[in-house]
């Protein structure tokens, strides 16, 4: 492991406060997360996760239903006094045990407890999409500037085997020249009172969820980002599901070499798929961006050769995203799915979008 | 056999006629086809079909090359009566032994030929896509009309197993109600020599060739039509390939139910494929529309069942289609894909050339 002087200094000065401070970045101790949102994801995807990491551990939990938060504590081994309502959120800053906040609210959340958690001295990981306007994003990466913290989201397919191995592949030219990528995202929503469906948290619909996968498989497989951005949208709105957000949106992206993306994102099918298409072959992904079961193909014109991909940087992709920030964060080193690059994607979201509402093709 | 009222009196009257007039109507012989054009399509895939037919057979070749025509004349046992230029072709007129003209031009001329075989008093099998134009479509539907002629177009996938049994499985429900209709058709445009690429002759480049799959596809496996389409295209204007037509076409179709389909072209990547997302499930074929070798699945989230269609009405797609028109003549019918649906495509056509030009959606 390399230790940069910045990260010495760093965690020297920190030795020397007590108790607010941290004194992670001088030791090998794995570095402790606060989880906020106990929420599926949050319990049931993230927390049993950190069995699997080296440089990851729970510190804390923050939740608005304190009898799920102090079982979900002693489960794990935390004190009570590694729980935390809303309310008191604030007053994670002093406590030690806590280096990075990791945000799995509904994303209309995203920004506020990332900004508090920042004031709060903490580091920070945030589910994607990073939040819900592009306004939002720059004052989270303000936030997290401004109180020296780092700052990354949750784009855990930056940290999975199968697509980390379709990326070598693409720049590696084994599809030759890139003209295409295809990816499509989608499930049957079937619950009208999901969070999801409300605009105020989800801060839109299948593109807000699924729709980012799309969008983000787009930009990794080319290493390119989009020049426009043509969208059209079709939700039922007699639905009960669809009053406030949008069932099925599909989107194309141009990129400067003359490579173009199709994406698709929809709350009424289900899909998971990636393929890119080059002059000399193509990579697919089918499932392609599950939590497990991808697999993946190469081929000059259909699904010829099944792919193993070499392992990933961790046990599993959540484990390496983990482990990935709390690297960065000892390294003093810019995540490699930084707030940057979420904000990325919200500037081509709020494109697609606009896109859609104009019926004109948006340069971004 | 159905003989319709109708069927009896124009084959009686026709019997009176001699020798210009047609006696194909009122009896069971195979009727005879003059294949206009021997370039690979006509010589090598069309020709050789006829000995796979019930209800057609070769009867006259036409072409600028005298020399290829008369082998091909001399191997199908045709005498040299049955050899015809684009000079003298107007006096097929005069020839009782072909009923039907199958035009296999280059794109620029179907409309010519079409018009000239219908005033010549023959029906007309025309190649896809059926004209350069949508005023020379109107123009085609009227010389047929004036004439009496029957116009059919070649849309081979009515008549190949596999779609139609995707087709099948759409009407029946096999995927729930239809949200989204992917199709995708192109291949590596190597020979910048081609008239394909030349727009006088193609009238476009990878949208009027692979394109036309895509966009029947879209048309026939939801079943509706367009209302709305929105499109982009990319092209490298510098390859020597694509001075004159686009490479690659990607667009969007808006249908009355709320389904969508993503259609793509092009002429720098392989691929042959559609996809149909249901609510409850999806079909897929890839290859899709290949002279043979189809294949198809059915699943509720990936290749999960291969389906063995039943056979189609002939031996292969290109009999079935053959047959289908020498039948549609016998029995006065419209075929099934008449110039109607070859002009719908083509009003399809000029609006996604126009969205992609404008950057906007286009209403139909």
């Amino acid at each position: 492991m390399e230790i940069g002087r910045r990260d010495i200094l760093l965690g020297s000065a920190a030795l020397l406060l007590a108790p607010g401070g941290s004194a992670c970045a001088a030791t090998d101790r794995p570095l402790g997360y606060a989880i906020v949102g106990l929420g599926y994801y949050g319990l049931n995807v993230i927390i049993p996760q950190f069995v699997n990491c080296t440089h990851s551990r729970l510190a804390a939990v923050v939740s608005g239903d304190r009898a799920k938060a102090q079982r979900v504590a002693r489960e794990h081994g935390l004190s009570d006094k590694a729980i935390y309502s809303y309310a008191d959120f604030d007053t994670i800053r002093d406590n030690p045990d806590v280096d990075i906040v990791y945000v799995c609210l509904p994303n209309g959340m995203h920004a506020e407890y990332t900004i508090r958690a920042a004031r709060a001295g903490k580091h920070v990981l945030c589910e994607k999409p990073m939040a819900i306007s592009v306004a939002e994003c720059e004052a989270m990466i303000a936030a997290c500037r401004k109180a020296d913290r780092k700052l990354m989201i949750g784009y855990r397919c930056h940290f999975e085997a199968h697509n980390l191995e379709a990326m070598r592949l693409a720049r590696s030219g084994a599809a030759g020249k890139i003209r295409y990528v295809r990816s499509e995202h989608g499930f049957v929503q079937r619950d009208p009172t999901k969070w999801r469906l409300k605009r105020a948290l989800s801060g839109g619909g299948s593109l807000m969820d699924m729709g980012i996968y799309s969008l983000q498989a787009a930009r990794y497989m080319t290493g390119e980002e989009p020049v426009a951005v043509t969208a059209r949208e079709s939700t039922d709105r007699r639905d009960p599901r669809f009053t406030e957000v949008e069932d099925m949106i599909d989107w194309t992206l141009e990129f400067p070499s003359g490579a173009m993306a199709g994406c698709l994102s929809m709350y009424s099918a289900n899909q998971n798929r990636i393929l890119l298409m080059g002059d000399t072959g193509r990579i697919e992904l089918e499932p392609a961006t599950r939590y497990d079961g991808n697999e993946m193909w190469t081929g000059k014109d259909g699904r010829e050769r099944k792919i193993v991909p070499p392992p990933g940087p961790a046990k599993t992709q959540f484990a390496g995203q983990l482990d990935h920030m709390a690297q960065s964060v000892r390294r003093g080193q810019e995540p490699i799915v930084s707030g940057e690059e979420g904000l990325r994607d919200m500037r081509i979201v709020e494109a697609i979008y606009r896109s859609a509402r104009e019926g004109r093709t948006i340069r971004l």
